[in-house]
């Protein structure tokens, strides 16, 4: 393939019509597909279902513990579920707490509370005149949306293929007192689909924060989302490396089984120092009785311990490697050589991350919702949704079928093309 | 019986000795038992257990619109949950949005989002300088912890025999624009039993706040939770009320099926103007994905429709009535004529609220817990836990066994006697 850089105008103008044609003929075929949220397909969900069987009108329904799960009660959550989770995320079960459906909603809490009540005794953040948080880009867009939803001033962090600029992050971390926090999604982050080296969560982990409230947020959404069962990255645990260096406080972990159980019917959790979750239930207390504790046992009942997890994650694998392969497939094929894009290559998580030349990335997006595919908005993966270089898009395989994504994964290459072709064509 | 304030000290000092006797008797029997919390009794959750058949592995999960209730999406409940609990509440589907487990945390969200971000629009209240909550009492802790938590002032609303002092309410509520807001149960109100009078509502509806953002907090909990077939209160629908005077935006109605399905694993609402779910969605949609749509399925699957929970309903009350009838007829023939003591007789709910003579209540919650029953903090149903009197106690007989109620029963008016004869003593 000759790179789109060293074509003559005249032979852009010519592939430019080809391509255009070949836009129309599939603009024709009014496609209606999905690419948009990192959502699992119905047969990955299918695979869950043997834990509707969990339970019927006989069981018994208390736990290792004897805690009659349907009645009120345990606000922590109960002890298998906060063990079965800590087995995820490597932190002992006291240092767990098990909330609903949503580690999203344990997030915003944890922002909300800092707003309206301070960290752990320091003021509460509607107090200050200014309050930062980093946010690593591109990266989770609901992660952003929260900071942005309480007034919080964004500081887009650059990742690297390691994690973010920590240079940056030291710098900022350790000289102004109004950043308060960072987002972080250390492993198979979204959209990345990168892993923090062992040196970034190290240089993490001894942060010499100005404020004394600055808190690590460590959304580690995808810790058992390998893609592969040979070739797997590795994270270290935060919360241990933070107390070694005398630094419990500073990280607050979130996780759910959202993609691992049901999306809309898992269990979440936070695990942090016991300082922190003293902290997380003085509201927490005020907030609710209790979680569902029925939803609890049945996950812990299903899948016992991190070993039944894992080989859950494998029947999940199966599915997501095909698709994820599909679409990098399409795209060495049609856009490798070219010099116009470039697509980062996950072993886990739900996303493929996509660069395309400067300032084409609405463009594509929008030529692919006008032939019938969505993908997530341009810009969404940055802070204030502004992509400084109008270039990265995240592609979220896992919900459409084979056959959906090789037509969604053939246009997406085809609106790439074409659009590049036209910026250049603009010089 | 003779009243106790008719007898001579000479008289009363035998009686306390007596009174003494028996109470060291009943003490050394070492008892455990508790009605501190509204908890529903095990046999009550084992009701709702056919609930835990409804789906297997092989059931199609989807709703009547087609929804997929595994996967993420739907962030205002699905469709028949929605109709279910509006039915449940008299009001139309497209007015509720559907949630977790608790009501508690849908209403401490909505204050810590007019907190944070005000009510549809109106400024954020930590932006004043004083937000105050009418709070009719005794009443719900539970409310009055949450207003505290975010430090808003409470006013303290006697209660009448058909529902707060209105003309207090009305006045309060038209002249004070710092007067955001007021804790309501309206129907077999936590802890009297009681449920508001048509004419309550009446003014309820037709109330003239100062401030624009002033609304009702209208915590349904006990809607369905008769005792009885054939003496049943009934409670005027406000939303529509409110609506009819033009003010549909004052009232937030909250509900769930905590004490219907079960304690710690029920689908709660709110039910409002549409002004109002939007504004509550702006947040909500930044919070979470979606809420357990599973859950909420097998609700809907199986009460079906509002004659379905109140069948159910009936099965509750052939539990709780036995209950409640019990601790009244102790009451009645231990302390009636005796002029020491006043108590509700509901019609449903899960309350028995008792009025000891002043100065007593904490004395003899402490005395109880002495010899082994635990009862709800004296002071509990009151803003900052104070009750002026002293004389509040709320009784929670859903929870123990008929044999433990008898013996929580007959300790209790032990008690009673025991610090009334000491109080009259000390005069």
């Amino acid at each position: 393939m000759k790179a789109y850089c060293e074509m003559s105008k005249e032979e852009l103008a010519v592939l430019e019509k080809e391509l255009k044609a070949q836009y129309e003929e599939a603009k024709a075929k009014g496609l209606k597909l999905d690419m948009s949220r990192g959502k699992p397909a119905a047969e990955q969900l299918d695979m869950t279902m043997p834990m509707m069987d969990i339970f019927n009108r006989n069981c018994d329904m208390r736990d290792e513990k004897g805690v009659d799960v349907r009645n009120y009660g345990n606000l922590e959550g109960i002890w298998g579920a906060r063990r079965l989770l800590g087995e995820m995320l490597g932190v002992d079960p006291e240092h767990v707490i098990v909330f609903g459906t949503a580690s999203l909603n344990v997030m915003y809490d944890t922002v909300s509370r800092s707003v309206t009540h301070g960290v752990m005794g320091s003021t509460p953040w509607y107090k200050l005149d200014k309050v930062k948080f980093l946010c690593p880009a591109p990266g989770y867009d609901r992660h952003f949306a929260i900071t942005e939803h309480f007034g919080i001033e964004m500081i887009t962090i650059p990742m690297n293929e390691d994690g973010p600029d920590m240079d940056m992050v030291e710098k900022l971390v350790s000289e102004d007192p109004a950043v308060k926090g960072i987002w972080c999604v250390p492993m198979y982050t979204n959209p990345l689909g990168i892993t923090y080296s062992e040196e970034v969560c190290r240089r993490m982990a001894d942060l010499n924060p100005a404020a004394e409230d600055f808190r690590i947020y460590w959304d580690n959404a995808y810790c058992v989302h390998h893609l592969y069962e040979d070739k797997q990255d590795t994270l270290p645990e935060l919360l241990s490396m933070c107390r070694a260096n005398g630094k419990e406080d500073m990280v607050l972990e979130f996780a759910s089984t959202s993609k691992i159980s049901f999306a809309g019917a898992g269990i979440s959790c936070i695990a942090a120092s016991l300082g922190n979750l003293e902290w997380v239930k003085k509201s927490m207390t005020i907030q609710i009785i209790s979680h569902d504790k029925i939803n609890q046992l049945r996950h812990v009942l299903y899948f016992k311990d991190l070993n039944g997890i894992k080989e859950h994650m494998k029947k999940h694998a199966a599915i997501m490697r095909p698709k994820f392969e599909m679409v990098l497939e399409i795209m060495e094929r049609e856009l490798g050589g070219l010099g116009i894009a470039t697509w980062t290559k996950p072993l886990g998580g739900y996303f493929i991350s996509f660069n395309s030349m400067d300032g084409c990335a609405k463009e594509i997006v929008q030529r692919c919702k006008d032939a019938g595919v969505t993908l997530t908005g341009a810009g969404a993966t940055y802070p204030y949704k502004k992509d400084p270089h109008d270039s990265n898009i995240r592609i979220a395989p896992s919900y459409p079928t084979m056959e959906e994504l090789r037509a969604s994964g053939e246009l997406f290459v085809l609106c790439v093309k074409l659009v590049s072709v036209e910026r250049l064509l603009e010089k």
